[in-house]
């Protein structure tokens, strides 16, 4: 496959993390997460969070996110999202499926949910006809690249509380975030209030893993069997636990996310002044926004495959991963400038 | 961890398919399955089960049987199945849970469903204040390690066609029923008119994955639908393929099993003739299944890890890995007739 | 109680409604729909909306809703709905209760869907991340009180089959909507290639029940079990047939309906010179909505209960009832204009 | 329909409740439960049950079981029930559907739970991999119409307490078991710690109607919402309450409940003496369990309606209703004798 901007899925694995895969492949462990391996990630990972923290590993970020929702709500409660979340669009109603329970969406501002907003849907409280709204879910970096203040995500977990709402973190690359307002996990979460956290790993370099961390004591209580139940028990928890020991190792997740932003920053500066490139938001975390003519599109995916993220206004998304190289920045640039050197030309003639 | 006869989910991933972890590690490659691996590992399965077979992998055993039965039942539809079946008892309510149906169990001889059996559940059809049964599901090799030979599970799936009803297989230790009867996998499946089947990879040295092998063709339209909603879409599906494309290179899958079936031959050799060792089921397969006096069970602990399968009578399960080696057969049968020598004596003072 | 314009629930059974629960109270009859009044009715359903119709009975609306759409849809599957439908504001999240499935919203004019609107959420198709749409649920009349007019129903209903999408109807007024346009049952349900309607009766003068009317037979196998599975299966289905017996009876439904939509008539011409009354929508069945000023809810509710149905302008409903006399009309027409007067006095001082 | 044994739904309502139905039937009352009937009819049954008893009007028995054990488990939880329940045969699985939970049986003597059996079933407890049993189902009087004494239901409860379970009663006809008892209803539930029942209504003269009666306050706190969801709000909940104002007034509930366990006394004594006729179980309550020769069925049947329970043994179930005269019992009797002599004249022939 070629190279591209498609996903931070598409990158292989970091060397790194396959490392400690290859390491912890050694010998007899204990199998549905009592190994020494597992065991040692969570005390990484409440070095990270807090000591309060309670990790359990699943494998993908659908199962992260609906199994860290059926600690908060019952069937007849209600979830507050963003109308952009991967909550709502991307998860093939993996939320109403595991849940029986009805998200309630909210609009965004590039990206971020508006208190005004939420006020506007906390409304029917205590009547029996409606879903009563019983949690909020934030993504932090949002899926359109940008990122909460510490100030903004506080204020919304501020007014859920006041609400008496639970706060889900969608993480899937909380990293990005961390590194960019340059604070540590516990304080953009855990110091905030959040009371459980999908933490990726998949989107960030490994192979395969996302955590579920839960940061307020009471929602741990069952949570092994509402894992279990979904599907969602490593049996040979130890290769997932190994990934995350790798990508904790010497800070590999703040060099994998500070690269993301890097190289998100150096994209957005090449493509800032090509006529005919209108980017969309400020990149604050691994990927660019923006929309370009429609015909270019296929042009250049011939060269680096991308996602057009809003096919009513051709707004693209351009990814980067781990291993996305200046070079490939480069190349796309070069490439985005000839396609904006074509149009004046072809309209020359 | 002490070595032991706990799980083949104990044992680390074979070195081939570590191998070709490795090398799938190389480059981007498309997500959710579109990559070259996962094409390859397709086609690799369809040489293995026939043409028609759809194969799509997902991460754990109880995800491969709950996304298989989404295909065949809807939730006022019945799944016959065995009461000592892992559906039934060791999936925390997985099946009740996705599908919203009721099994409905029957009685096992062997670990084996017995047609006439079968008939006394097959009751109330069309009566609207009865689950219908839809589906019947099968474990080869049982959950007590015993294999249906093929005229009793040709049997079974002529008893449920003629009763329209599906044909659910669980194989998440196939491979060892394959070798037992020395048959390939479409004989043992495809050639009878197996529906659909689960077919594990964790449990037989994978790292983690297993593969849904739909086998009857109109099965498989919406289960890519099935799976995502599932939480089991992996999005890096290029990992869980290359391991499966290791298993199947130069027939490890076979070695594996072979070398599974034969040391529990060695084991059960061995304890045949102790006293006070009751050996409960013939082995078919990579387990041996035996009572023990309730005092050993501590002390034998003490070297080698297993799990009491009945903790009414003390039956134990001493299940075989890849990686079992005969000197832990030998050093566990001596552990065993020291135990069994022991009690004499201390009759004897 | 007061009496009022707060729902058509608030009124009592129609006294011939009434008169045939007596008369059904006679003598054995077998239970679980297969009583000779439920035959009798099925029959009678069948005289208005076609042969081809299969007629279940069950409790109430919220039910007759999701037991006709778990016909239609499987939980990876979405349903299109208006964003004012009871379906996604007044059911407590039954919907995805009982389907696991996800509503998906389209704006709406004067009640009524767009179908510039579902074009425009008719999106990904075919991608296994987006819960795929498999129906549409329409409403008539609309919770605005409004009707489509015969043309508009039959595009809708073109669309949606265009793009091989079930079509339900929520009629829990559907006698309304008949009357107003003075057509038949059957020509606007039926004729229109409508699958499957819920079809009120407990808003229409009977004590309780509502019918699940099938139209397209392929949906009529198994509903006998999702109804029985659902909790909705009467035991002594009599009660519910006879009420719906009353309610055809000499055409009393008509007689209803056309009651309803003329005291709604009635009340609109009184309310319209009204200052300060400011009605929102042209009545079409038998409801007028209405923004006043917000001191006068109170002051009229002293007098006559009804509902504020949108607390963020003071939009109020004002329903009538089979009982509603012109008096009731008179009486509140004239508050309302007291009410209005006061305004300038008031001034005045 | 000819009168027979087949079921209590199968009897008109009685008159004293359709006498309240038709009184209730006067001007506008809310909706939705906050009726004066409403009101009324709850504070009637706290009297029967306690000062701390919540009530919630449901349509029918299976609504009524299921949306009460909807307040006592989550998915991952399991419910204790006997293998002959209602909830485990005969409501096509709604407990699955509505719960997502596993349903545990245990084995009965004369319908009733043994606590021996129930301790062999509590297993596992901590294990993930287990559905955790959270509740313990009770019916009484049992589905076969025999009746836990005082002291048996306050060890069933007891058990299950000192497990940290909740007890369910399933008391479809526990008015019957009341006055068997000769016990208020206070004291065969609430003063022996049951935490909910189902109280049943249409079996017992009702036309349609059940409660959920909640005794354990912590329970009731979001059972309004249940009941939406669950599709079992009554909209003019008026009629439901007023039939239960009727079935209590003048203790019209315990009159039935004496007529019913009366006449199946009268019924057994005057088979008891028929050669070939087996009965088997001594009847508690308004039932009379008997094998009879394969042969009679059809013909009794050309007179007196009943069902088969046990089609294996040809076990029939003859259900007394509010309605049956001693004349249909002395007729049944009669018939009986006469389909027994006819087999020896015919072995003289």
């Amino acid at each position: 496959m070629k190279r591209g901007f498609g996903s931070d899925n598409h990158a292989p694995v970091h060397p790194q993390i396959l490392q400690f895969l290859t390491t912890a492949n050694d010998g007899h462990q204990p199998s549905y997460g009592t190994d020494t391996w597992t065991l040692q990630a969570a005390e990484k990972f409440r070095l990270h969070f807090g000591q309060q923290a309670e990790i359990f590993f699943v494998f993908n970020g659908t199962a992260c996110n609906v199994t860290a929702l059926r600690t908060l709500v019952r069937p007849y409660q209600a979830i507050l999202c963003s109308d952009v979340s991967h909550l709502q669009n991307d998860e093939c109603g993996a939320p109403e499926f595991f849940l029986g329970s009805k998200l309630i969406t909210v609009p965004t501002r590039n990206g971020k949910i508006q208190i005004e907003d939420l006020d506007k849907a906390f409304v029917r409280r205590g009547d029996q006809h409606h879903s009563q709204i019983q949690a909020l879910s934030l993504t932090q970096p949002t899926e359109l690249g940008t990122v909460y203040s510490t100030q903004e995500m506080h204020d919304l977990v501020a007014w859920a509380h006041s609400k008496k709402l639970y706060v889900h973190l969608d993480g899937a690359r909380l990293s990005n975030a961390a590194f960019f307002l340059d604070k540590s996990f516990k304080e953009i979460t855990t110091d905030l209030g959040i009371d459980i956290v999908s933490f990726g790993g998949t989107k960030n370099g490994l192979m395969m893993g996302e955590a579920v961390v839960i940061l307020n004591p009471q929602l741990a209580k069952d949570f092994q069997y509402i894992r279990k139940q979904s599907g969602q028990l490593p049996s040979k928890s130890r290769y997932i636990a190994a990934q995350f020991l790798g990508y904790f190792q010497n800070d590999l997740w703040r060099s994998i996310a500070q690269h993301g932003c890097e190289m998100a920053q150096l994209l957005h500066e090449g493509v800032l002044s090509i006529p005919d490139v209108q980017v969309t938001q400020t990149p604050q975390s691994n990927a660019v926004f923006a929309r370009i003519p429609q015909t270019w599109i296929k042009k250049l995916r011939q060269d680096y495959f991308f996602y057009v993220w809003d096919e009513n206004n051709f707004e693209c998304r351009w990814m980067i991963s781990w291993d996305t190289q200046p070079e490939d920045i480069h190349g796309f640039v070069k490439k985005l400038k000839e396609l904006s050197y074509e149009v004046p030309s072809r309209s020359l003639s």
